[in-house]
């Protein structure tokens, strides 16, 4: 892409540009590109399209500030995300135990934590917004309506989740439990898949409201839809793969390269063993880990 | 710092455009910016800097690809990069029970290994690069030369590690062990640490050729002097962190806030176990590895 721009023309350079400028979240618009070439009339999406993958690749927006937390016991990340100059700030699926960790990161960095949000109800491990919301009494908690877990606020498909100039938009992607959400930022370039898509796998569905079927066209329709250069980054990984991608997932997903009825029968035959905190862990998050 | 871009003129609107894109990594030079201004001849330098700042803060380069991978066991970190167009790619300290995992990926990403890099000789982990070199046959393994151990390659304080576009320069860090550095991007947005400054925290030095007094004023002086913004990478976390930054680990860091009389009391008091795997893994890793 880089070498297509290079090559054009000074008007189309200046375009391009601010499109850049624009597609990292800035405010540039058209009428700022017409400085450049007054009465310039082209039409500009291809070249957005363009820019806009060539953006999302990158992966990195304005004015945003990404930390991925990792429990080493649950093998669970946490995502810590904000606005760099408004400092209001998210924190995707926390762990009890790393409740003091991540407390002084937060204070540390300045941040306002606005929101603790759950991808779903956890069968591994106990939240800890509950408990966070008694350090940082301006959070909330948030949780997909069809978890059926209590929560501050409940979200549901095409809601957004905003904080400072970002938002998070929420995509339902059921199968592993019927509340299970998907998190996309705005660009498109970064999705939080909870324990629908893993690194190269994807979530049981063996327990809670598990259905292999709904898990399969959830990916397929909700995630593989989004540009291949989206960075994947799910709730959890057991081998120390920190993130993936979108187009990387669809080529070497070792489940979801399958169709539907292979898809179905490989999880139907995973037998894997109950996880140990399900009986303490599915309670306690049906009230944001707090008994 | 986008907003002061904002209020500027179309021309220097132009002209930091056209910066931003270069200090992304991009090939657009001041003959580019002239396009837009004939006979421009303004002095470039203090937007240039600003733009720099700017764009270290978002530590993305452009092409380049990266990606952070964690071995459980040792909390080892080993980083990833690669240019996206020439495929060329480094990977800092792989640790030989992950292999698979890193070979694999290697492969699935289309990318050409060209070295694999220990940030030291390792005590607590074996590094892969003598068994990966097996399988990935125009890889070479490189080291600093001060750590007395074996390898294809021997850098020194200011060589550059180049794969296509992108480089990482080598500053020597001793005091963990002689041999350890830090290796930084181009743009000075990324510093991989190794043993010297992990997140607050740092390499012990009672073992190897440990000396905290050099701990100290390597960090000090080699990593402590680069851009706050510049995100730290360690060779190591414990507890779950991914990254920091300069600026945090300056302000947060528990030890290196300290005196260097108080950070020489602080490290001969820590009294830590001897690393279980030492024995086999030292003199293991002054020959890549492969004994």
């Amino acid at each position: 892409m880089c070498s297509v721009i290079r090559r054009t023309q000074p008007v189309r350079l200046a375009l391009a540009l601010c499109l850049r400028a624009n597609c990292h979240g800035s405010s540039y618009a058209l009428t700022d590109i017409r400085h450049f070439s007054p009465g310039l009339s082209t039409s500009v999406s291809p070249l957005r399209a363009a820019l806009r993958a060539y953006c999302t690749r990158m992966a990195r927006i304005e004015g945003l500030l990404f930390r991925q937390l990792f429990d080493r016991d649950s093998c669970t990340y946490t995502y810590l995300l904000a606005d760099t100059d408004t400092k209001e700030a998210v924190l995707i699926d926390p762990v009890l135990e790393t409740l003091g960790r991540d407390v002084k990161l937060i204070e540390e960095l300045g941040l306002k934590l606005k929101m603790g949000v759950n991808t779903h109800c956890h069968a591994d491990h106990v939240t800890s917004t509950g408990q966070m919301k008694k350090q940082l009494v301006d959070m909330k908690s948030v949780i997909c309506v069809h978890s059926g877990a209590k929560a501050d606020i409940h979200v549901k498909e095409g809601d957004k989740i905003s904080f400072g100039r970002h938002s998070l938009e929420v995509r339902e992607t059921p199968g592993h439990t019927d509340g299970c959400m998907t998190l996309v930022t705005g660009d498109q370039s970064m999705a939080f898949t909870g324990d629908a898509l893993l690194i190269r796998g994807c979530g049981r569905t063996d327990f809670q409201q598990g259905c292999s079927k709904k898990l399969y066209n959830s990916i397929h329709g909700k995630i593989f839809t989004l540009p291949d250069s989206c960075l994947v980054y799910p709730a959890h990984d057991y081998r120390g793969q920190t993130a993936s991608t979108v187009g990387e997932e669809r080529k070497y997903n070792p489940r979801l390269t399958k169709t539907l009825d292979e898809f179905v029968d490989i999880m139907k035959n995973l037998n894997l063993p109950k996880p140990e905190k399900i009986d303490i862990a599915v309670p306690a998050n049906m009230v944001c880990g707090v008994h």
